[in-house]
């Protein structure tokens, strides 16, 4: 007996499109960066499910290899289902008891995120900053530390809006003294830029797909330190967050393998080539290559005559952050890029919005010949972007 | 001046793989389903930003089209940027306040999910339930808004643990004569049970990609009518969840065009292929074909012996629960269907583990071609996995 449907469609909302048509874009802005052919074609192979012993085998590949890309032996490392934020989150959300003080070291818009997520848990924020362009000294986050006695210290190791890269060296053996968990944003590192979490002594870290890894986004690497560990196994009460509850999500990625949620598998496959790329070039290779297509772009930038925002020692390979000549719409000289080159470069975020554009290396598109090709229209065509009387004053 | 690396590269799990090499495999379990071709090949386009005009515009695609399948006229209709549970969890972290009541009609696992999250947010919880394989009654939701007089009512339409669709007529109506919020899963039957939002008079919604809507899972479609957003207008505090903060994701998915999180753009890029194709072949074609095609999988097992979990009028199109007949191993078997013949079907969860399997003919997959294969693969292949006792039985 087929109940009968009571109710008739409404077609207000059905549009009829023609079939996507997205255009080949050459992504050089804070990310997403384009993702490698290899892992885009992972992206399309048919689904298999999220139980399927296959697929468990490929969730350890998974694990196993960004291990490797964190340089890491801790156990609790996946790929959250979700973006580079929702991986953020899962740090704090299962850390976090209410009452706990939270030091955010900020220096750009990231950092101020890491404070607005720590306190939706109920911790007490605390706040160091430094400017938008500079990083902290290890005397700053010691007396931070030692005066707001926190338990854990939030910070960002490689500044998407900023791109200023935090120097770690002995961070991790004063938050072990100070009794504090020490949580690092690598959204813009992981892959591109050396990262040692062991050595380092960090207890919690996440990152995104869309970056130095060459996938698209949708995936957030986190993982969680043995310390972390003991922290979230002692809360009082369950994780405020069903979806990043990783005391759940081991149960799906540990041996018991116990349903939590159907995961992205397709995503999956993605992470999986994206991983075993850079495993095949190693991390030093990649670190290299990184480095020295930035090396190109910043000599080639500076003999253009403009202005690096970031001092070189503390400048990320993976994201520079170039001034906007004085006279310059650097808005539209983005939009020109875009429309008429298909190439995406980023404008500033919060306290550098109008100020900057972010160029990414990142991944797959860290080469030489996409420097050469930026740098070459930079020349060619920036200076019609220039107001008349800047124009004038570049010239006396 | 390049800082030394202090540390040297350890290859612990610096795995060597060779190229992803998953199987073709017929996914006829509770999901994810296999995708529409079309919809993979969408996966595999190069990225584009999420701040991209472009992008934008594909952004106000999806939402139109979802309003379609789901047949809102809610503005605030988009797919979260995690899988179906994410969704799930955004209707309740946005409009559940601490001490609001929630009251969760369960009549299977995904019930008492949504119970578990309502608690993480601070609700104090009551349930009612049915047996795993009956729905609710009118009166029977009556007399629990009657007595536990709920802010917020949740419910499962489509319960993908007991394949039972739960009829909707006049429950929308009792919720407003009780001031309360109808809140309502359609994971298992969004794009393939008709489905009509406003005229039921719910509220929020919640779906994933991986069923009827033909993609791969990774997305979760959300919705959020007027009397939702008036609850979460009038919270007191933050919205204790960032990644699925409705108030902010608003900045993004609206006309302001605020950076909140880097979307997943693949995965959009293949979710708009799958909702044109929804459109293109009509909502009352999918219906039609999906009540077809699973009446033909229930006359099919039927006429093999096999007895159905759910009673006709109940039973969902989209998801059928057949009892494992007395005697057989049913995991033997359908570990059997994967290994043999790369053919998923599901176990039971909760408190039908064991006792049936769940057969899914989900989007892309409902056609008669593959009920005609299980159920050629079931009469000749399930005697064999009959102990001698039941066979003897059997015969008798």
């Amino acid at each position: 007996m087929v109940p009968p449907v009571q109710h008739s469609v409404d077609s207000t909302h059905r549009l009829s499109l023609d079939p996507i048509a997205t255009p080949e874009r050459l992504l050089l802005g804070p990310g997403p960066s384009n993702a490698h052919p290899t892992v885009l074609q992972a992206l399309s192979r048919s689904p298999i499910g999220h139980l399927d012993p296959l697929y468990i085998e490929l969730m350890g590949e998974v694990q196993e290899l960004l291990r490797y890309a964190w340089q890491t032996d801790n156990r609790l490392t996946i790929p959250m289902s979700g973006t580079g934020s929702a991986a953020m989150e899962a740090t704090l959300a299962n850390t976090v008891e209410p009452g706990d003080t939270v030091l955010v070291a900020v220096k750009g818009y990231f950092g101020l995120r890491l404070a607005d997520m720590a306190g939706r848990y109920g911790a007490r924020v605390v706040t160091i900053e430094c400017p938008w362009g500079e990083a902290f000294s290890l005397n700053q986050i010691e007396e931070a530390l030692a005066s707001h006695k926190p338990t854990i210290l939030a910070m960002v190791h490689a500044e998407t809006s900023t791109g200023v890269c935090q120097p770690m060296e002995g961070i991790g053996d004063l938050c072990r003294q100070h009794d504090c968990l020490l949580l690092l944003d690598t959204v813009t590192s992981l892959g591109g830029v050396p990262l040692f979490l062991d050595d380092w002594k960090v207890d919690l870290a996440y990152s995104c797909s869309q970056k130095g890894l060459s996938c698209p986004p949708g995936l957030g690497p986190f993982t969680m330190g043995p310390r972390a560990e003991v922290k979230l196994a002692a809360r009082s009460g369950k994780v405020p967050n069903w979806y990043l509850d990783v005391s759940l999500l081991n149960q799906y990625w540990g041996s018991d393998r116990v349903y939590h949620h159907t995961a992205p598998v397709n995503m999956n496959f993605g992470m999986r080539e994206a991983l075993r790329l850079l495993a095949d070039e190693g991390l030093e290779n990649a670190w290299a290559r990184h480095r020295s297509n930035a090396e190109r772009l910043w000599a080639g930038l500076e003999r253009l005559g403009l202005e690096l925002h970031v001092r070189e020692d503390l400048r990320l390979p993976t994201l520079t952050t170039v001034r906007i000549p004085e006279g310059v719409d650097g808005k539209a000289f983005s939009r020109h890029l875009l429309d008429r080159h298909g190439i995406e470069v980023g404008g500033g975020l919060g306290a550098l919005a109008g100020k900057v554009w972010r160029i990414g290396l990142m991944g797959y598109n860290s080469r030489p010949e996409n420097v050469d090709l930026l740098l070459n229209l930079i020349e060619t065509e920036l200076p019609a972007f220039r107001s008349a009387a800047a124009a004038m004053a570049a010239v006396a």
